[in-house]
């Protein structure tokens, strides 16, 4: 398999033959010295160049490009600020940190004489958050926030993390020992993918559309994306026939797909499935025999008053799965989105069920190379799932704040979809959680000529247009994949609630030009 | 390349031809099946499997479980705790953290209210950490701490270490705009070595010993170790005749090596190179176009009174490849060490310096799949680089702290080199910087024997043997590389004063009873 040095170095004739190892080799150049560089394009590694990140690819850059421009004043635009709704990253635009968490947060990271211990603590801060830093104090066995912690994280958290999910599936036990906190989910799937992905005829399942954590990681890992479609017709619904489909050609092709990844909520779709439709699911990776990765980081952020959160982990125990060992099942949490919307503090989990003894020791192993998560964002996951209690100082004002946090959401879930609905040429299905809308739209034909001819796909020149016209940054809709002649974007509804009025305004003044430019 | 999933799912007669794809089959039963796990030992990447990572490796899990059965008094042992000397993390062993890093986070984190406008702030903090924690937030873009910053870090953070980085270097330029802030230097060093391996031929020069997250991730890309010899009768110094040694070997059979490794202060060497080495190492690589990862967060431990830190930037710019453009050089950095040592915060970051902005662009597409490294870090780094001024109100005592950390350290190192040194059989070289003594002891002929017979290297027999009778958990040796036929281990010198003290007399009564055991 090695071609060795003389073979591999020089010699464009010899591309065709050595083209997966060597990369595409300037004539007479020796390879890794083009232009004098060691590392460029054909050098690197070419799973990281074929990679494709939406979240924060063209549209968002050309947005940092504009926004500075605004700044510095070198150029001008029709509008005074971009509005960033390509990513869920709620208190980028406004929405307020829960006061209590970032209290005791503050009071953990402080030593104690100028913290807990200070005389005017009490001025400061209440009586709750001083005696929860006192415990979290502890629960990092007096090391403090500055001290490497046990790479799963600190066991006193996990046990929270264990009896919160135990009581959000009726009284499901779990296995603090089997919780990995790592730096946000991306950290936890990425760890994951890693242990899945054995060579390039390893596949793992993901929606279409899909939250493009998923393709990357798989692109770069050389494995291979099997793509099941949601039923958009359908409020993007699961299809049993569909998983099916998507499986057995997949196999057909030779790819021994290893694994189903289930995004619920949805990102971007925003559907919440129903009890059913979980089951479904469960059932189908256990009767292939595949690992269920449970992205289930929007569990909070359910506005639809017809649906409700309901954990694969429920599910297996539901359908008796779990009793029978018959599952191998690792589920995604988050403090970045919820209502405590906490992202730069890079806080998450995952908990392994079903996963065999000596994986969780690879998974360990894996780990502690990185030696732990940030404590910070640990501390955060701990709170999360173990907030002020009934009768707290804090209790009241902080179900206050989270419930109008939630309340304003669910508001700008409905602005967002009933405002794109009335836009004619727009499709958008319900808003019943997450933090997205993905609206499908109708581009006149001449716009896609114009965009063949210009080699974008017409929905990125479409939110490129939105964007210089309007300010609005979305991410076209082929950055998370769906059906072939399919258009759109997936939005966020994160900002202000007169922003998303005014965003949605713009939205529908937009397409009309576009329609008319195009027509 | 690809088998069929038929051929790949059946039959133990295929193995021989299949295993690198298939792994190990069990004769008659499905791959992916064995035992009803589709996860398996046999068949998650082996690259993972394979894959060493001594610091939180079998040594440190022994301690850990010895730890809970005294706590749990199940057990009883000859010491009444573990002394953590694995691993560098100054805090887990009691160093204080600097108090006013601590109170600007903290009310970075605070909101307004609650925090830099509360009225009695004033009470609790210093008047300059409330200034600076206003800056912070201002740096922040008024998102505040809770929100994903740019992908590389806020660009006023990334200001403060470019400057950092010209004054440590008597006035060389940085570049704000390559500098990545990042969950510790271990996860940079992560993204580096990912673009750098895109092939299981590219080779990546470490040196031996080595730190292990080297040869890990190494290990798990899939990519060569290349190692070469420090020269430990020498201080462990650099070797020119060995680099060129290591390289022509590695290119003969067929490796592409494109990369080198500089550790400096070196880890767990604890050697600090010479101005005319450091320039030497930039040479060679320049010579050979290879990549110089310059792992550089010691440096700010340099104890020894004739030693100085000499970046290799500094060395770049020197010997004038910086100028000519004939260097590709990333150095790492990192809050954990130093004398910040806050380790739990996971903050780093790294420079690039001579990237082809084409391979820039693609390590920022990497950073934003994972959006962004913790706020927290990111703040502790702009503090470390950037901290009270002459005058400001913190100065002094943050000075002192710093001092007290710095001199601690520096007698430390002393008391770990004089004691080993002092060892029948114990040979130790200085310890002019990092944290870590790495002493080569002589093991008794049987007990190699006895190694031998039980299937474990001998220096891991050794330091389990320490562990069970003085509680000391430190790193055989072979986790981090040596020559054939050399036994040692690495030691942090990170506890107290008096702890170390008695750390050095309990190795020694250790070695003379381990050493008369097998004689």
């Amino acid at each position: 398999m090695m071609l060795g040095p003389k073979l591999c170095k020089y010699s464009s004739a010899l591309v065709l033959l050595g083209a997966g190892l060597c990369g595409l080799v300037n004539a007479g150049v020796p390879s890794g010295v083009t232009g004098g560089k060691r590392l460029t394009l054909d050098t690197i590694n070419q799973q990281l160049r074929g990679m494709e990140y939406a979240v924060r690819g063209k549209v968002v850059i050309a947005a940092d490009r504009i926004s500075n421009e605004i700044k510095e004043k070198v150029k001008e635009y029709p509008f005074d600020h971009i509005v960033y709704t390509n990513i869920g990253n709620p208190q980028s635009v406004g929405q307020r940190p829960l006061t209590w968490p970032r209290q005791v947060l503050a009071l953990s990271d402080l030593p104690e004489e100028c913290g807990v211990d200070h005389p005017d603590c009490e001025k400061m801060f209440p009586k709750d958050a001083i005696e929860r830093a006192r415990l979290i104090k502890k629960a990092l066995g007096g090391s403090g926030t500055g001290a490497y912690t046990h790479s799963q994280g600190p066991i006193a958290f996990r046990k929270d993390i264990a009896q919160f999910i135990k009581e959000r599936d009726g009284g499901v036990e779990s296995n603090p020992d089997r919780i990995f906190m790592t730096n946000g989910a991306s950290n936890a799937i990425g760890m994951l993918l890693t242990a899945l992905i054995k060579d390039s005829t390893c596949g793992i399942m993901i929606p279409i559309p899909q939250y493009p954590i998923y393709s990357a990681s798989i692109d770069l890992l050389a494995g291979k994306k099997v793509g099941y479609y949601l039923d958009e017709s359908n409020g993007w619904d699961m299809n049993l026939a569909e998983l099916e489909r998507s499986l057995a050609e997949a196999q057909e092709k030779g790819i021994v797909v290893n694994s189903f990844v289930l995004i619920n909520p949805g990102n971007p779709t925003g559907q919440v499935l129903s009890k059913e439709a979980v089951q479904e699911i469960v059932k189908f990776c256990a009767k292939h025999n595949l690992v269920l990765l449970a992205d289930e980081v929007y569990q909070q952020n359910v506005y639809d008053d017809d649906s409700e959160f309901y954990s694969c982990k429920k599910a297996a125990y539901d359908t008796g799965l779990l009793e029978e060992d018959k599952i191998e099942l690792v589920s995604f949490h988050s403090v970045s989105k919820g209502i405590t919307g906490e992202c730069g503090r890079r806080g998450g989990y995952m908990e392994l069920v079903g996963i065999d003894d000596d994986v969780y020791a690879e998974l360990y192993k894996l780990a502690s190379s990185s030696l732990c998560s940030g404590v910070p964002g640990q501390i955060m996951a701990d709170l999360m799932v173990n907030g002020p209690k009934p009768g707290d100082v804090s209790y009241e004002s902080h179900e206050a704040e989270k419930k109008a946090i939630f309340d304003s959401l669910k508001r700008k879930a409905k602005i967002a979809e009933d405002g794109f609905n009335a836009i004619d040429g727009f499709s958008c299905q319900k808003a019943q959680g997450a933090m997205y809308c993905f609206p499908k739209v109708t581009l006149p034909e001449k716009a896609l000529e114009a965009a063949a001819a210009s080699g974008v796909s017409p929905d990125a020149m479409y939110a490129i247009s939105l964007l210089e016209e309007t300010g609005i940054c979305v991410i076209p809709a082929s950055g998370f994949g769906q059906e072939e002649g399919r258009f759109g974007f997936r939005t966020t509804f994160l900002p202000s609630e007169d922003e998303m009025i005014k965003v949605v305004e713009a939205v529908r003044k937009h397409h009309e030009n576009f329609v008319s430019k195009y027509s």
